[in-house]
């Protein structure tokens, strides 16, 4: 039979799930319940359902929190592939496929989105068994669930007959309804929600966006062709830009003949909202669900997720209350939607707080601004075992390292010395230098930058070993 | 004529203002309403009235706050009186009586709570006028606000009759009402809002404590004669601890015959609660009063206070929403009241988000840390021009000082040099320390302390111009 390869799509932004979900630290990378992430549990699940190592397709800007969250549950990957925006999931799905076809010439792909919640896991390897079954005689198979209430946030896919088990036809893909219809959805025993995975093979995949959407099948053939690995990861060319953005449903299973569909009933959610991560989370008797650091008083039906600070309400119900290190959101459970207008409003604005978390990713580890002043400000960086900092230097700025955790290996100038535990050293403007993990530890800096100018942008770079020209 | 003394009475906690008003930060210290705090605007308007120097009633804990608010309006002050505990107002007031008259043997007290707002500043010192004159013949004058609106939340003060202007003779107090009487006094024109303030001579002041309430006036007698005088502060001995907690209000005016009231009409508010800010603030064409960092969409009669981040809300009404550096506060408006059980709840639980603001205010300046990891943090000290650290050492931590703005004197072992901006130093565990500001401008230092415990208990004092033995 041939090989079954997990594709996860991590390239969505949740926005949604703002003030947790950000452009640059979105939805998938969100332990939103229990220890893991999302994309962490959604590529376990999968390996559960396949045993092989998954090929992930996510934004250019996240390839290092994709790459360090599934290295802390020690899971390899295949690829991991890097578009340079987003297009929706037609051509992610020609991305992986080119892929999945460039290491065994023949295999299947099972598809799924990196930030949905599962909750029953065996159900889940079931059904990936029926639908892989499917597959063999030329099915693309999408995965329908049985509605558990008339929900108008999602899709609707209409069967041919009711009470039919198994992989079946579709009759037709139907768009978010109202209220009303999603009531007669929910009770026709004939509509399913539309969840957005599927399992097809990939050459079939292929010749099927080529015929239905010949664009997108040339655009990314082209950037796959032109694209170069990096490390850890695979750049398709910007020749991916040229395709057009358009949903695998639309683009292939709204228009071929080998469309079918699973019905399936494993405790799905797409979490698309603060309403649903409620609804998934479950509540206490007063309608609650409180995570983190919560003082309630006669609170009900109330979401709220504290992240760095308490949280304490009294008299209010009906709210999702979600605090952040730089942003606090308190709105009406019936509106959880709006708030993606008030993140375009955020971008509209030029601020940041849509897009940046105060902990930033790099390679190396990560950063965070921990107080800034006029003319300074102080950061904590965090170091990986055998990471290091390209070698670089400040044109406007002095740094003043301090360890207060592991060993640190400084070049400074032509000196390279180690610096322990509770040592400092001193980067005077304009001297080069470099910071390395000497240790097998996390190492932990607390690096105070004094100058005139603080951006990012006051760097030149001599040497990185991450291949990177700007950040 | 006797002079007229400002007495300022600070020690309120004003738990109902939290997350803002904290024990060791309370209501009065806080600018509510533009660039000034509550005391800064009771002090400079006390001034108006009097052209003399405040005295001021406030807590131990808060007296290096007190001290910096009035210098930083540049107003002399004649004492800061430290009560060990507060004990309600009938022994502030006496405490602050017998300074007076050992300044002077003869004067006479304008006494006013430190967290008030007064609109019509030239309304209040006419009024304070007449009450002066009244005062001259012995009464002992309470400032009677004529209702604007059926208030339960203030005790009410009964005339003898209507219609009469300027200082008139008391029929009752009255507690706080229910909605119904409320609204009878508010339209009876025979009752006032209790302001708490007053006008009195001082030794009549003494003579009524005396004779209505023994115990206080021998408690505080004795803890006044037993006090010492320590730089900027008056302290009373612990013996006035034992006076009993009784308000002016209930230990002379409900008493005596030299009680009077005078009816004003000058704008008052006693900010008791978010309630009142909202009130006492005003609101824009959709009822709400947004202070900071605000982000609405469909916001309706809801007052939002961001105090460090942004604060976004969707579809909500009457709320109060505010956000400080450790703590949110999400309540609806009618239960504003109850933020007193929420803090008393923090107490309860032994927290500290009841007591501390992340910025800690100290003789010499203040610190806030910054950053906490295991076995370290980092703070940013602000270290006022002239001021001084004590001379210390510390067990089991070393110390990292980067100066980021300023220049500071530094004492190591037995050296002494200087360091300016961008310079940096290394205090060793059990090394003899002390930092101090050599400029003439706010001298910034980011800390950064290393080792196994990291209390501020870890110190060992050798020198303290501000003769303190613990912090």
């Amino acid at each position: 039979m041939k090989p079954l390869v997990p594709v996860i799509l991590a390239g969505g932004v949740g926005s949604r799930l703002w003030p947790l979900s950000r452009a640059l630290f979105s939805k998938p990378f969100h332990a939103l319940f229990g220890e893991r992430t999302l994309l962490q549990n959604t590529v376990l699940r999968a390996h559960k359902a396949t045993q092989r190592r998954p090929i992930i397709v996510c934004n250019e800007d996240n390839r290092f929190l994709v790459a360090e969250q599934l290295r802390s549950i020690g899971v390899a990957w295949e690829h991991i592939v890097l578009e340079p925006e987003g297009r929706n999931t037609a051509p992610a799905i020609a991305l992986a496929a080119h892929m999945a076809l460039g290491d065994t010439d023949d295999s299947r792909l099972l598809i799924l989105p990196a930030d949905h919640l599962v909750e029953d896991e065996a159900g889940f390897v079931e059904a990936v068994e029926m639908a892989a079954d499917a597959s063999e005689g030329g099915a693309v198979v999408t995965f329908g669930v049985r509605p558990t209430r008339p929900e108008t946030g999602y899709g609707y896919i209409e069967l041919e007959a009711e009470g039919r088990q198994g992989v079946q036809p579709i009759r037709s893909f139907v768009e978010k309804p109202d209220q009303q219809r999603a009531r007669a959805f929910s009770d026709s025993g004939r509509h399913l929600w539309n969840s957005g995975m599927f399992l097809t093979d990939a050459r079939i995949a292929l010749t099927e966006i080529a015929a239905h959407s010949a664009h997108i099948g040339e655009a990314v053939a082209a950037s796959v062709r032109e694209g170069r690995s990096d490390l850890d990861f695979f750049r398709p060319s910007n020749t991916f830009l040229q395709s057009p953005a358009i949903s695998f449903d639309v683009a292939v299973m709204e228009k071929t003949a080998r469309a079918a569909v699973l019905p399936v009933d494993f405790g799905w959610s797409d979490i698309g909202s603060w309403e649903s991560v409620l609804e998934a989370t479950g509540v206490d008797g007063q309608g609650n669900c409180f995570a983190g650091d919560v003082l309630p008083l006669d609170v009900e039906d109330t979401l709220i997720h504290a992240d760095h600070r308490l949280v304490s309400a009294i008299g209010v119900g009906r709210l999702i209350i979600v605090e952040t290190a730089d942003a606090v959101l308190v709105a009406d459970r019936g509106r959880a939607q709006d708030v993606t207008n008030l993140v375009a409003r955020l971008k509209g604005s030029g601020r940041s707080e849509h897009l940046l978390h105060p902990e930033v990713f790099r390679p190396w580890g990560s950063y965070e601004v921990v107080a800034r002043g006029e003319r300074y400000q102080a950061k904590r960086l965090r170091i990986k075992p055998g990471a290091r900092i390209s070698l670089q230097k400040h044109r406007q700025r002095a740094e003043h390292w301090v360890v207060v955790r592991g060993a640190a290996e400084v070049t400074r100038d032509d000196e390279i010395f180690t610096l322990r535990e509770n040592e400092s050293t001193y980067i005077p403007i304009g001297v080069k230098h470099r910071l390395g993990n000497a240790g097998n530890q996390m190492l932990e800096i607390v690096e105070v930058q004094v100058g005139s100018y603080l951006g990012e942008d006051d760097i030149v770079r001599f040497e990185d070993r991450y291949g990177r020209t700007t950040d």
